[in-house]
């Protein structure tokens, strides 16, 4: 069979390849197509919910930021300033989060960068927040500013990647520049929506003044409709502290996307138990949902959870378990009772882009596609349980993730023509249906063409190096970052950016609240 | 966290280690938690039903073996005797489908090796048939007797494979005498429910003569239940060969198990959609299966299917692909129309255990999940489009055949107890799990443990020799194989079954059929 098919495509392929362009999936506004899987009935997730609220009530939040209590005090909860503990009735936090959104349209740099966030819709994002970066060209370090540039640039190159996250942390410019340098890279090297770090108010104007002049929009437009977001993870259990605060206030205030993730590890900061930390995380979101919204209703706000479990016998977190694979499912109950997007993450504890790395991250994917996830962080790269963001798994992984968009995409037809009883008529017992008429009209089309995976034989193979699909992945990202196809930008913004950015440099940059 | 978890445990350990045993989650029989998934709409599947009926009445399958025509023709089907085409009318098929059981028991070798058959039960099997082995020690080479032992030993250890398939094709052994050295494997080094070759009638009776005598049955016993299975791929398209045809009369006679498993690869022996594909894969499998009914009614038999696509640039197969995945969906639908139990397959054309074996089989192993496949078969280990067993690659997929028995055995509690709210009470902000009495409670049996991940640091990992999944699968294969915890069986049965096996090869050994 794979002796004769060259030979037949090579004869068909001189009149056809101009005809017939080869496939083009639109992997940029994904609907998932699979039906939410439930695990716990509706009234035991009413029964966590309401947990959930008794948490806030009775046990409280703590909230290090004084204008955060002083907002939730204005709303009625009972605060206590000495042990910042904020005691929320079930009534403020559920009239506040009745005014949530549940559809957000954030725009990108270009129209169909748009993101649109509902429940059905589907985003992914690559791994994120790493402090350190790995290749296997250059090896593990502590992540920087080129790292920073480069992960952009790949991020940028795959559509199926439609936000951009804070994928490693460029630990070599200094903290109170190092808006500047994340912003810039954003900026100029994509056109997807941008994240913006919540580390206190000065950075996160910034930020905005950035963003909105470089998209050329009024200050009035760039407030109208969401451009950016950022996350906030919550310190479980029930705590937020002050950059996670000023960032939910100042995000609503400017009408930004807030995407509200605890990030909880059973039998670490959470409960042993699936429901019990799902039930922690669920109430640590409603007070962060609640605080965007007391201060400014109806401001985008999305929920999320991070929640997988740790080895119980050594305390090292684990990533794509079963226990992960439920706790996603098990959110995804809780964001549909409450009828929000919601984000929720894969990942993987390996040390190195193997078959253990493949297995956890997919397993994990999985478990948010059924979860009925609107964003899924960690798709794509993500090592030692976030500790380092790996080129070549980043490449891997996105063949899965690209599998799954193309089950979101592909119209899989049954109609008389896909049924193709004709085509069974042309060929008989001992033939094939390389070059029947039934394949020649659809062949260019029909498949999913592999990012990095290798279908040749053993033979072929072994002549061309015996390469590992990371092998062959390293070969896949230096390509990209060489032909640095960055979106066409216009060269007097990067020019005012630049001037924006050397002005502040040179004024010290901004102060980064902890 | 990671440096304080051991501490705790070490104190706590040793007062409740005694008390408190570990896991132990039964995989032998397993339920499939997930609701099937639709991609076709009903109607669309009556059509492709109605068309599969229509090829082979108007166009008809050619069945090369002469008993099987008179057995077609004598229930009132057309036959060509010269081009030995066979051309089925559609009651005919149908009237004999009907009588296929829906629930089917296969005794095992003990009682908890019983295997059931039917929609909603999931079983899984090893990769399978392949000509090859290789592992990290030894290296690729052709599969030999000693290779078909040890994968037999492998697969017993393993409860979540509950049937043994035929692992590697022993070459070493000539083919008249091929079949005692696979029976004897598996009575010997197994209880699982064995896989006979179907190589003609010879081969097939003196296997159930072994297996009957082995497991103490008298010939009205042995012909009361299913004690054995085997494999019929059809010749797509619309071929079916000699000892294809002869299994399945043989083993229908005999009240024992066929699989029937149309292998059929979209754009090469089938139509290039997944409508035509498994069209005629469904056409196929209803002839093989109502050729057994034929013989006798009630037969134990089993709908399959194995469609995958090839790549349209090189004719190579792939698998575990996003087509791969939509044709066993729609594959299920087919079988859950016929209400048949059902095999389908995942796989990986990979040449070496790396990110791409394990994101390709997991991601057939998905489709198959969530297509309400009864038997998973290739779920671990084949690589090379199934021309290889992996050792290494056995172990590595294990982990994601594990995690997805995970999701059928645990019962993920949503109570009170399990909502935590005494938990939240009783740790405080900034506080952690680890020791909450609701954790010590739970800890030895919370969470999954992992076959072949390493979920430790970085740090720990490096001074560990920075070992790949694969490379600790080499060890992990090889425990096993040392410690060869073969069942009990009856002495007396094994020197019988040696005179046995001794006398018929000094007697030549049975002829092979093709």
């Amino acid at each position: 069979m794979s002796e004769q098919r060259p030979k037949r495509r090579g004869r068909r392929s001189r009149t056809t390849q101009q005809d017939k362009p080869g496939r083009a999936p639109d992997y940029r506004q994904l609907r998932n197509p699979f039906t939410p899987v439930d695990l716990f009935t509706a009234d035991r997730i009413e029964a966590m919910h309401d947990a959930a609220l008794s948490a806030l009530e009775e046990l409280g939040i703590k909230v290090l930021l004084p204008e955060a209590r002083a907002i939730f005090k204005a709303a009625g909860a009972r605060i206590d300033e000495h042990t910042e503990m904020v005691y929320l009735g079930r009534d403020i936090v559920m009239d506040a989060v009745a005014n949530a959104p549940r559809s957000i349209t954030m725009r990108g740099g270009a129209p169909g960068r748009d993101v649109l966030l509902e429940l059905g819709s589907l985003v992914f994002q690559p791994g994120a927040g790493a402090p350190h970066a790995t290749d296997l060209e250059r090896g593990r370090r502590p992540g920087n500013e080129r790292d920073f540039r480069e992960l952009i640039q790949l991020t940028q190159h795959f559509d199926v990647l439609q936000m951009m996250p804070p994928l490693v942390e460029p630990q070599d410019v200094p903290t109170r520049v190092r808006h500047y340098a994340t912003m810039e890279a954003q900026l100029t090297l994509s056109d997807k929506v941008p994240f913006v770090f919540s580390r206190g108010t000065p950075q996160i104007h910034e930020s905005f003044e950035m963003l909105r002049d470089f998209r050329g929009l009024s200050d009035a437009d760039f407030h109208a409709e969401p451009h950016c977001y950022t996350i906030i993870n919550t310190n479980s259990p029930r705590t937020l502290d002050i950059p996670m605060a000023q960032g939910l206030i100042d995000f609503a205030r400017a009408k930004q996307v807030s995407i509200v993730t605890p990030f909880t590890l059973m039998g670490a900061m959470a409960p042993v138990t699936v429901a019990g930390a799902i039930t922690l995380s669920h109430a640590e979101a409603l007070a962060a949902i609640a605080l965007t919204q007391l201060v400014q209703p109806g401001a985008p706000v999305c929920y999320g959870t991070f929640t997988s479990n740790v080895d119980m016998k050594s305390g090292a977190p684990a990533f794509g378990t079963p226990e992960h694979f439920n706790a996603s499912i098990v959110a995804g109950q809780m964001a549909r009772f409450l009828g929000l997007p919601w984000r929720c993450a894969s990942g993987s504890a390996a040390n190195i882009n193997d078959a253990q790395a493949a297995n956890e991250t997919q397993f994990g994917l999985w478990g948010c596609i059924l979860a009925g996830s609107t964003v899924v962080i960690h798709s794509a790269g993500w090592l030692e349980g976030g500790l380092t963001v790996s080129y070549e798994k980043l490449i891997t992984d996105l063949e899965a993730v690209q599998m799954v968009a193309e089950l979101c995409v592909t119209a899989t037809g049954s109609s008389d023509e896909d049924i193709a009883l004709d085509a069974l008529r042309e060929v008989q017992p001992s033939g094939h249906f390389f070059g029947c008429a039934h394949t020649m009209e659809r062949y260019t089309t029909a498949f999913y063409e592999p990012l990095v995976a290798d279908w040749s034989n053993f033979g072929t193979w072994t002549e061309n190096g015996s390469k590992t699909a990371s092998e062959r992945a390293t070969g896949i990202w230096k390509g990209i970052l060489a032909a640095d196809d960055r979106p066409a930008q216009d060269g007097t913004r990067i020019e005012a950016l630049h001037d924006y950015i050397d002005q502040r440099t040179a004024d010290g940059g901004a102060e980064v609240v902890s």
